[in-house]
This record gives C-alpha cells, sequence and structure tokens, in this order.
C-alpha cells in the first residue's frame, strides 16, 4: 500500500520524499501488539484461511503488505491488522508532539527527525517549528491511510452486517482514543492532584480509555467482529480484553516510573518528570504522609528533575507500598482475563494464543 | 451526528465536555463552498431527489443534520458534504496551528481558544503548549468523525462501483492535501527563492495541490462519483472543477495580500508577514529589477512587519504588474471553466447553479 500511494502521490514532486520516506521509516518499528490481537480475535470466532500471518509472523509484515498469495481472508484481516497499526503510529507522532517526546522507539520522535531536516538544510525560520508541521502532517496522512486499510478491509468482507459491526468497533475506538488523550493531557495541567477518590477515578478513567480499550479490547473485537462474531462472542472477548489492557497499561506505567531506558526506548523515570498522574503515582501519593506528599508534589512534574531527584521519587513510590499495590492489580487483571478466556466460546487455538499474548502484555514480554 | 457522538462519549466524564462543544462551535462556521459542489456534483449526474438542500441552502444545515425526511438520496449525499466540512475544519484546526493564525472565521482559532481556556482555569504548565495539544486531538477527532460520515453515504449507496470511486476520491484528496501543505510549509523555510521558473512551478503546484483540487475539482468529482457519474461526466466535471479551484485560490493570494481584514477574518498583509511564496508574489519578484527585489526579500516574510512596510509591499506588487497578471489568470481560468461547462453531458440545471457557484468562487462572494 505505501508503493501505491508513493506513485500516486508523485505527482507532488521530489521535495514531498522525505515526508512519504518518514512515513516508511516510521511504520518499520513498534510491536505490532493491536494488530496481533485484531488477528487474534479474527482467528476466535473463525477459521482464517492462512497458516503465514498469524499472530507472530505478524511481526515482520510491513503495514498494507498482505499478499494476494495468502487468500481473501488473510487479506482483509492482515488489512484491517495495519489499520490498526497506522493509526496507532499516526496517535504515536501526535502524541509525542503533545507530550514533547523526543524519541519514540529507539528513534527520534517524528517532531524531532523533522526539525533535523531543517536544520540539516539550513532552512529559514524556526527548526522546531517545522518539526512540529511535518509531525502534525504526517499523522494526518497516516491517520487517512489507516483508514483506507481498514475500508478495504470492509469492503472485501461480504457479510455487510459484519463489516459495519468492525467499523463501529473502529469508529467508537478513535473518538475515545482522543478524548482519552485529551483527559490525559488535562490531568497534566491541574495544579494539584484532585481529593483522592476522585484522582483514582480520573486516572483510572485515562487508563480505560486512553489506552486499555485501545490497545486490547479493541483490535480484539474489530478483528472478531470482521469475521462474523456474535454477540456472545463479542461479549467474551470484551470480557478478557480489557483487563488485558489494563494489565498492560499498568505495566506501561512501572516502566514509566521504574523502566530501563534500554528496554523502553525513553529516558528513565520520564513519567515522572512529565507528571503523569497514574495509578501508580495516585495510590503513591495516597499512602504518604502529608510532608512527604508535599516534597513529592514539589519534584513531581519538573522537567528538570536530576537523576538523584528520579531515584528519590522512585524510592518513595516503591516504600509507599504503591509498586506491590499495582503489581497485584496487574495480576488480579491478568486473572480475571484468563477466567474469561476459560469460558470464551470461542475457537480452542486461538484460546491459546490469546492467553499466551495476555501474559506477554502483562509483563510487555514481546 | 454530532448528538449521537456526544451521547457515545459520555462516559469519559464532563471534562471532555469543552473538547465536544469547540467541535461543535468550529462547525458552526464558514462558508461550506466544497459541500456546495459536492451537492452540486451529484445533481449533475442524477436527479437527487430533494429540494430543500441545494448548495445555497447547505449554509444552513450543521454537519450530521441529514433528515431522513429528505429521502434516502438527499441523506447520502449530505452526508458526504457534511464528511468534506468535517474533514475542511480538521485540516483548518491543524494549518492554524502550523501557520501560527490567532483567528479563523472571526473567533479565536482552535488553539488559541484551548490556550484561553487554559489561562481562565489556571492550571499549571504552559497555556500555549495546552493549546496546541486541544487543537491536535480536536483535529484528529474531526478527521475520524469526518472519515465515518463518508463511510455512512458509500454504505448507503446501492451501486458498490459509484461508493468505491466516491471513496477513491476522498482517500485522493486526503493524500494530496497533506502531501501539498507539506510542500506549502517546506517553502515558506527555504531561504531564498528558487529561479523563477522554478519557484513559479513550486508555487503551482502548491496551489493545485494544496487548494484548487480539494476546494472544488474534489467535492466535485467525490458527489458525482456517488451518484454514478460515467468516465466521461468525471471528466468535464474536472475539467471544470481544477480552473475554478485555482480561480479560487489565486482570489485567495490575492486577499491576503490586499484584503481587507473585515472580509477576510485574518490580518490585512498576513501573507506578507508569513512570507507565503505565492504565484502572485512569484510574480512580483519576477518583475523587479535586482535592488527593488532585495529590499522586497529583506521585508517578506518578517512576522513584524508594520503597517507602513504592508503598504509599501502591497504597492510594489500591484506596481509590479503581478496584480494584474494574477486578475488575468483568475479570468482565463473562469473562461476555460465555462466553456468546459458548456460542453458537459450533465444535468442542465446542476450546469446554471455551478457556473454561478464558479464566479462566485473567482470573486470569494458568498
Amino acid at each position: 500500500m505505501l508503493a501505491d500511494h508513493r506513485q500516486q502521490l508523485e505527482a507532488l514532486g521530489p521535495d514531498a520524499i522525505p515526508l512519504l520516506d518518514e512515513a516508511a521509516d516510521y511504520l518499520a518499528g513498534g510491536k505490532r501488539l493491536r494488530a496481533q490481537f485484531c488477528v487474534l480475535g479474527a482467528r476466535s470466532v473463525g477459521r482464517v484461511d492462512f497458516d503465514d500471518a498469524d499472530e507472530s509472523e505478524t511481526d515482520g509484515v510491513a503495514p498494507g503488505a498482505a499478499s494476494p498469495a495468502l487468500g481473501p481472508d488473510a487479506d482483509r484481516i492482515l488489512d484491517a491488522a495495519c489499520a490498526l497499526e497506522l493509526f496507532h503510529a499516526a496517535a504515536l507522532i501526535h502524541d509525542d508532539v503533545i507530550d514533547r517526546s523526543d524519541t519514540r522507539r529507539g528513534r527520534p520522535s517524528a517532531h524531532r527527525h523533522f526539525a533535523g531536516l531543517h536544520e540539516d538544510a539550513d532552512y529559514r525560520g524556526d527548526a522546531d517549528h517545522f518539526g512540529l508541521a511535518g509531525a502534525i502532517l504526517l499523522g494526518d496522512l497516516l491517520q487517512s491511510w489507516s483508514d483506507e486499510l481498514m475500508q478495504r478491509a470492509c469492503d472485501a468482507t461480504g457479510d455487510r452486517a459484519a463489516a459495519r459491526a468492525a467499523r463501529e468497533h473502529f469508529n467508537r475506538m478513535r473518538s475515545e482514543v482522543a478524548v482519552g488523550q485529551y483527559l490525559d493531557v488535562l490531568e497534566e495541567q491541574r495544579p494539584a492532584a484532585a481529593p483522592e477518590a476522585e484522582q483514582l477515578e480520573r486516572s483510572t478513567r485515562v487508563l480505560v480509555y486512553k489506552s486499555a480499550k485501545y490497545s486490547v479490547e479493541a483490535p480484539l473485537l474489530i478483528g472478531a467482529a470482521l469475521f462474523g462474531a456474535d454477540e456472545e462472542q463479542e461479549q467474551s472477548l470484551a470480557e478478557f480484553g480489557l483487563p488485558v489492557g489494563v494489565a498492560f497499561q499498568l505495566r506501561d506505567d512501572v516502566l514509566g516510573v521504574f523502566g530501563d531506558a534500554e528496554v523502553t526506548g525513553k529516558p528513565a523515570g520520564d513519567d515522572l518528570a512529565e507528571g503523569k498522574r497514574t495509578v501508580l503515582v495516585t495510590l503513591a501519593r495516597e499512602a504518604l504522609p502529608n510532608t512527604q506528599r508535599r516534597v513529592f508534589d514539589d519534584m513531581f512534574g519538573d522537567p528538570e528533575l536530576d537523576d538523584e531527584q528520579v531515584e528519590m521519587l522512585q524510592r518513595t513510590i516503591r516504600d509507599s507500598g504503591a509498586l506491590d499495590r499495582v503489581e497485584e492489580m496487574i495480576t488480579r487483571n491478568l486473572d480475571r482475563a484468563t477466567q474469561s478466556l476459560a469460558a470464551a466460546p470461542i475457537n480452542a487455538e486461538a484460546k491459546a494464543r490469546l492467553g499466551s499474548l495476555a501474559d506477554r502484555s502483562g509483563r510487555r514480554a514481546f
């Protein structure tokens, strides 16, 4: 598909090539979690007639690379899976602008990449602003390509009701992610955390809408709907997918505070400097005595945190017991997912693969 | 449709309301040029069974407001027309961030609106950055809603080939606009204008892809394709639409330099301060003797231009003869459009309306 777009856009001349190159480079990375859940959603409810495109091997498949040799069912599920990855890439590109993140997937984030082009070319004007413009437009372009692929998947689906159901999940996901991300940004702007119970509700809402549903439940439901899932199957996949998504995001929150830069591809303690009011952080604050909490609040969200301060905040969070509580929550969510999965009226082989992918999601072991 | 989305997103809580409110407010404005061309595209090739939703009356129709009382044909063409307006709103919101424009449609632009919310609420962090985040996310949200409406229009189209053709025009338009906008931004970053012939080619390419095709040709073709236009009809509508779009954008360039802030909703001489290398500006530079050109280049693109400097640049452009040449180009393009229209094998009533809308597009008289 990228090749088709490149050809179609040739009339716009050679200056457009850096934009299309960055699109291709950007899509080469990532763990393709959403694509994997989407393919497994499809396999949960139908025999998808391909063997070479299972969830482990989509790792190496470039978006839009579905080959006609795999058969029409494989093509349409790969189109849907790639639509999700393209949408995710678009969202990350915009998120990195919003979060001022300079790295992504071990490379400069898109706005940094375009700012670098500007610097190298000795253009006039502000390199950072050019970086911002390039990233906004690349995100927009990928969002529209994502939509094209989803459309192609739906068009190739003979069962019109199934196609419509898949679209509805896709549409809802997109709206929820944009609004969830807005709420996330808003949380960071509040001068102080809300009273604890309310803050936990807020943090959980962001976690559920911005990440948990989006990373696991929605991809599963899109894949399943496209292959004609009935109501009961959708229900069980949702009951499995939501807790897996919650575990996945809680693990992300833990890594955002305690993660190794080598593994996460982001600086250690990134979420602390950014002031992300995650569930982990909210539980930690809740457990602290007043004086300690004031010290915590003074450092938290300071973009200039040094290594020692990061370590001090990490220690505080660990000692507060919040880390243990979040680990328990991860375990509890994965257990709940396992139970839902056991009872789900879906294909047995897909079930086994889903169990293993859920486990890896909770550990971020991809 | 906005009401449906609002209801669906209720679970995300009251904090999301400002985002949804701004979506609704933003969509209330605008001249709906694209919606009008889309509806007329449909009427060009088929009898659309509604009388109350012609091109003049879509002015008052809120996106997604198609009523079942109008009949299914009216519903799907209004869905497509509103999809175009939503897409356009999304593009403008992102463009205003990229161009650092503070006003749009006589109101604060979206990023200024969100920055204002931040200031009023006494949040921590940077109000401008929050404005940026809100605008990026609102644009993303509207882009996905646009896509939903286009999808609904296509789903309601019994003729699958017609639906597919309409989608293809829509998809191509989105890609071309994003890449065209990237090229536009790139032009502004170049330290100096290219040699004249090349610069004219560059400026024309941006004009065609970022604006002319997008404003007129694509909406016409989308509407026509959805109602089963044959190849000859599409060809004539393209031959009419492209020169109208070119005239429309050339007029915009003239207004960007000479326009009255009251009419354009933007500060006078905005394009001069921004350093937009439009066809008008390129023709003016071309005609200037070397010394005058150096003076011109020194002022052009300076964001701090004062009124006197703006007037001096305006006078230089007028005296160079470039304004006359652009006026001739506008006339020539409108003439070419009129000729194409006369020969077009389309509905006579739609033809008359298209002629009048083309004329208004060249004069910006809406």
